[in-house]
């Protein structure tokens, strides 16, 4: 694990789970994470060449005239009335059409290659995987190599600032199984899932421009999800998103005030009040949330001070495996569908870590904020004006009701 | 127009627009704004008597073993974690099924009441109407006579702070023709629109406990619209929404950093830079803003210095009603059908006014910030792991490509 210098692989990951680095044809890095036998024993080694004759990443592009133009690194630009940063993927609408084989993808990109076949479309250059991780092939956000990164002006008003988005997206891929919905997958696989999450967030932490590092994941159609073979993504942002400088500027304010940590005192708060207690074990505590906004949501703490993802030791990481897993089965089975056989629930699975170099970094705390748009088995919550216009929440149900829900579906100890 | 001190009507209004006020039977407030002339000359009076047998609306309820329990006053509650107050519309949820006739809508319960007709659940007293405004009558937020407003702590754990939700929730039928769009609506129409809108921030601003209102416009099945009849809705926030509060932190910072008006400069930036401009009549100027988030998105502002929308002159109402017009037909056009004919936009027009007592509100400026979540006449921008997780927009396009195909639709001068 040598070239993995910052990255402190759990006690299993060490014994069970082999990382294999590699890089695709354009450019882009790639990571194999294998937890079965024969790949961790070496007995199977990993096929690593992508068949694909993929132009270098960055390479100029063809406009629309076919005149050879510099690849166009995303830009982001700053929104004076709320300070946010606002990526604009400028070079995913600029890419010429006419960029080459493979330039839109064809069938499933993230399914495993076929032995044998001519479709270059896929990304994975091995016959059959269980995790891997690689940069997304069209990022919004993406450091490229010499591209002048100062701030400047549009119209040139200092009102207006913009700069390069040199962020970096990454895609996990959870399963080779493209069917399988992440609430089926074995707890091993997922603790593989858990060790992609810990490994990234260590290797990526180490990189310049990036501030907060977003493992998510999107589930269902109902929010757009359009491949749906079980995978989640990590934005890695050059600036502290909108929703995460918020959380810091309350937990800095609380910390100053009571010098206490305002998660772990929400956590500490929830078990004595135990009613939105919806899950436990060794390592974690679920909880709905006592202002929550949506029709479900649940938050997942760790017992133990963490900030980040990566500083989670090898109980923690098999504990969330398992918790992840149950809280999927239980959200499946959360909306009554008549038939007693649940649905497949679309949610978003948000990881909020620490962010890397903000000096509030200490009294935040590691959290999973999990949540779904669904309020029914036939029916969606919408952002409308209120939620999208003024960013009000109304929330339609109370969290006493989403926990009691909860506790219909399965014990609170799971451990 | 004694009855309204506070409430100051364009010239316009005065002349040719007739506010009648009633009340609902179950006690919510009600008002006709007429513009036609057998109304405003007095020549045709209103049928003011609800005929429908309504309880009053905070009248003791039945639970669900029969019992009488007390009106459930909708409650509010306060994230630590991002200090924002969620309303909980518990009052809807806990709402018995057996509460009397129309407890439940049938048909749309916002077209005018027909002669003879023993349906009941319709909110118009009148057979016909121009433009009318009452109170919503399931609220998330309302004050309720007589409850206990102090602000109470949750497990009582002083982290989660409670109280209730002493807002104000109204609606504004645009036009009594049901299947009509509000962009193919009459510009005098818009007007006496406009002056509800007006009317409505005078009154509301002088009852107590509410910080902001904001009047908003929910466009098309695509976000979650469930009445097809032409309307908006004004929600009456007992705080300043996390939005407004996010943006009043901006301004305010800019106003003592350089003395100016941070909406102003940012028009006058835009009408220096001209690109974005989109529409200028008297005195409103459209443009998308130079950090756009959505892929239809357009602010409009008004050339004087308002604060709020009854602060509006009668040439401004005027101007206002024909550039909304303007800008709902384009903002149909807008995306390419195919066929030419256009499309049923979905779209959110979502006013934001200085609030109400909040200091820094002299240094904020009226500006409306419409948007649409379609991003192609078959796509549709979904709000996933980094909007709604985040609260990080990532833009599929540019505003200088928005604003070029405005620019295809008509002329930037529409006075």
């Amino acid at each position: 694990m040598e070239q993995f210098a910052h990255y402190q692989p759990g006690a299993y990951a060490q014994e069970h789970i082999r990382i294999t680095p590699t890089t695709l044809s354009d450019g882009r890095d790639f990571f194999y994470l294998d937890d079965e036998p024969q790949f961790v024993s070496g007995e199977k080694t990993r096929e690593l060449k992508d068949p694909r004759p993929l132009a270098y990443r960055f390479a100029p592009q063809l406009d629309a005239e076919g005149n050879e133009v510099p690849y166009a690194a995303p830009q982001m630009r700053r929104d004076p009335l709320t300070g946010d940063w606002i990526p604009m993927a400028t070079a995913r609408m600029n890419r010429p059409i006419t960029a080459g084989p493979g330039a839109t993808a064809k069938g499933n990109p993230l399914a495993a290659r076929k032995p044998g076949d001519p479709y270059q479309d896929g990304e994975v250059p091995d016959t059959d995987y269980n995790v891997v991780v690689f940069e997304n092939r069209f990022p919004s956000m993406v450091r490229v190599p010499g591209a002048d990164e100062s701030v400047s002006y549009i119209n040139d008003n200092p009102l207006w600032e913009k700069k390069l988005a040199v962020g970096r997206c990454e895609v996990i891929c959870f399963d080779s199984n493209e069917t399988g919905l992440p609430a089926d997958l074995p707890v091993s696989r997922l603790r593989t899932v858990v060790e992609a999450w810990a490994f990234r967030t260590a290797e990526i932490s180490q990189m310049e421009g990036i501030e907060q590092i977003f493992p998510f994941e999107n589930h269902g159609q109902e929010i757009g999800v359009s491949l749906a073979h079980p995978h989640g993504q990590i934005y890695c942002y050059p600036f502290i998103a909108p929703k995460m400088e918020q959380e810091l500027q309350h937990t800095e304010a609380y910390f100053e005030r009571t010098g206490g940590n305002l998660l772990k005192d929400i956590m500490q708060g929830e078990l004595e009040a135990q009613e939105r207690i919806v899950m436990r074990n060794h390592s974690w505590v679920a909880y709905v949330p006592a202002a929550a906004r949506w029709p479900l949501e649940v938050h997942v703490a760790p017992v133990r001070d963490v900030l980040t993802l990566d500083e989670l030791n090898d109980q923690e990481r098999w504990d969330l495996a398992q918790m992840y897993s149950t809280l999927l089965k239980r959200g499946n089975a959360f909306f009554d569908t008549g038939d007693g056989k649940g649905m497949d629930l679309p949610y978003i699975a948000a990881w909020h870590q620490a962010p890397i170099h903000d000096k509030r970094r200490e009294h935040y705390r590691l959290n999973l904020q999990f949540f779904s748009f669904r309020r029914a088995a036939n029916k969606i919550k919408y952002l409308a004006g209120s939620e999208s216009g003024m960013a009000a929440w109304i929330s339609d149900t109370t969290p006493e009701l989403i926990a009691s829900r909860f506790h219909e579906l399965g014990e609170i100890d799971i451990a």
